[in-house]
Parts: C-alpha cells; structure tokens; sequence
C-alpha cells in the first residue's frame, strides 16, 4: 500500500526539524490527523506567517514584529550597556533574568569545526554599532559558556577592547542549587578563580 | 520584551503536539525562522490540506486519499484473511512485513484507565463487518503486546469466536536477534510457550 500523499508531505516536513527522525515525523502526523481543522489550519497559518509578521532589528540583529525591534524602540532601557548574546533565545532567557539593557544578537557562534567564521555572524555589525553611538559604555559577553562561546567571546574582546569599551563576561562558577561534589573541575575552577568579598 | 505574536503563535502550536515542551517549541520555531519562505509554506499547507485530502475508509477505518481506501480497493490482496490493527501507522508496519491481506483499524486500544471502553474504538463495525462478509476465514488479532493491547485482543476473540470464525494471535516471543539473557520473563515464558518443530 502506498501511504497517502497527504500524510507523507506532512511527515517529510516535520522531518526536517533537527531531532526529528522519521518515526517521530509519522507519529507526530498522525497525531494530527484527529485534531480539528481549525487547529490545524491555526498551526499551518503560524507557519506560513512566521517570517511575514518578523523582521530582523536593523540596529541588535533581535527578531521582533517592529524594525527596530522591541527592546530597541523602548526608551525606558539602560542605553549604555549592552549584552552581546548568540541566539534570539538568549535573549529571551536575559530578559527573564530582568537585564534592562540593550542586546546584540550574533546569530551564532564561531565554530571552526563547523566552518562558521566572524565573518559569518553578526560581528562586524556590532563594531560598526559601537563606533557610530558614543553612548555605550559597557559591553557584556553573555556568549554560551562553552568552547565556541568562549571563542566568540575572545575574539569581540580582542577586537573592540582597543576601542576604549570596557568589556566585561558573564560570570562562570556554580550553577545555584548545584553541588560542589558533582561539579566539573573547569566549573570549580572558574568559580574560585572568580569568587568575591562575602 | 515581549516576544513577537508569530513566534508565540507557531511555538504554542508545536507545544499542543505529544512530547514538545515549551523549549523544544521555541527551539523549533527559531529553528525554522532561519529557513527559507517556500519551505514554511509547503510545510504549512501540508498541515492545513492534512485531513482535505485524507479519508477514513469506511470498510477498514485505515486512513487512505480515496474510500474504500487502497487497500480494501486493490483486487489483488487476499480477501479471506483480516489482520486487526491498532493504529494506521501498525498497518504501515504490517505491509512492510509484506502481509497482502486486509486489514481492520481499531484506532485504539481498550484502555479503562484512559476512559476508552470498547464502544469508542472500532470494535462493533469489525462485527458488523465480519456479519456481512462471508469470505473471511481467518482474522488475525495483530494488537500490540502490551497490556491494553492483550485486553483488546482477549476482548475481540470472545466477541468473535462465537460466530465459528478462526482467531489467531500474531507470535510472542523473542525479537530476532535478541539475547535470552536480557530478555524479560514473560518474553521468556511466551516464547516457550509458543516454541515450534525445528
């Protein structure tokens, strides 16, 4: 029997998605199928909406629904600082934290391994940002604490820190609730390297 | 901030599917932000034309693009022998292991704890099915081999039975290629149970 087209249009597509195999994909279609048009017709419309309704902030490099974006239109924000993060997502996870700055979006990481190069991340915009607003007066690194973060975090630092900008990274140490005993010796390390007055 | 309507509508709807938690959806949406235009179209429109261009067969119940689906109208399967399955993606199974017979879809199991009795999975329309055609000799109750799916089964054979039907169950035992040794005690117990000639 061949399956019907519908249903394999719709599992090749949710295959697609990174850790999405092929069984999950016919799973997740079937599923579907005892689901209401509307829903469906609500989630097909959110797809195909998606990047019609978003638009890439021409000053952060954020998605948001306005260009500039939301937190660079607010003018309530701190002004003078800003948050350099690889992903929308961190983004959104900072803004959870409550950081009240502005961010830069680098739409990645540096990963040599995977041929992705400065040149092939948001970098050299956020030179060109700091060079044209005199305002800035911190830039934090709040790049992923892994080897491609620390990397793409090396390489901004060498590269503006001549400009005069005092550059700072987000602190390495224990996660709370962790447990010393647990911890990796990278992470303790970091953590007493970085400990502070009490 | 808050996040862009697009984005939370696309992440609420891939968080209604089995196994997406709210991460994994703003994962996936972001994911796809990056891909191009047509693709979240077609991905879109396979979702909305889903259940458009799908049938539920009114002979089998399995889920083709034409009713009686390909199955039930293709004349060259064997028309005396049903196997009972439990989900369309069972029959997928089945066809795979190269079964040319025809097919029963349940969509189901008889699940007390889940509120699903016999009345609300496709048990009756077999027995009607099974009373108009008289071709059938043999229906084979190909239901998982858990417990829902061995209550399921026990259920339709004494239902069945009675009419002088011949009712088999597919053989439990151990996977090819497994090791007796792992194998768990009731595995063990079938399969001695249901030894053949050598």
């Amino acid at each position: 029997m061949k399956i019907p087209k519908a249903i394999q249009n719709l599992s090749e597509s949710f295959e697609k998605l990174p850790g999405i195999g092929p069984k999950t994909a016919q799973r997740l279609t079937f599923y579907l199928l005892h689901n209401p048009q509307d829903m469906l017709e609500q989630f097909g419309n959110a797809l195909i909406n998606l990047k019609k309704e978003t638009a890439i902030c021409s000053i952060c490099k954020n998605i948001g629904s306005i260009n500039p974006c939301e937190v660079c239109a607010d003018e309530n924000r701190n002004k003078n600082i800003i948050a350099v993060v690889e992903t929308p997502m961190d983004l959104v996870a900072l803004e959870r934290a409550n950081f009240d700055g502005l961010y830069h979006v680098l739409h990645g990481a540096i990963n040599p391994l995977n041929n992705i190069g400065p040149e092939d991340i948001f970098i050299k915009e956020l030179v060109e940002r700091l060079g044209r607003n005199t305002n800035i007066n911190e830039v934090i690194l709040a790049t992923n604490t892994g080897m491609e973060g620390e990397a793409t975090a090396m390489y901004i630092k060498r590269l503006i820190e001549p400009a005069g900008i005092k550059v700072t990274r987000i602190a390495r140490g224990m996660p709370v609730g962790g447990d010393i005993e647990y911890a990796d010796n990278t992470t303790l390390k970091r953590s007493l390297e970085g400990r502070g007055e009490y």
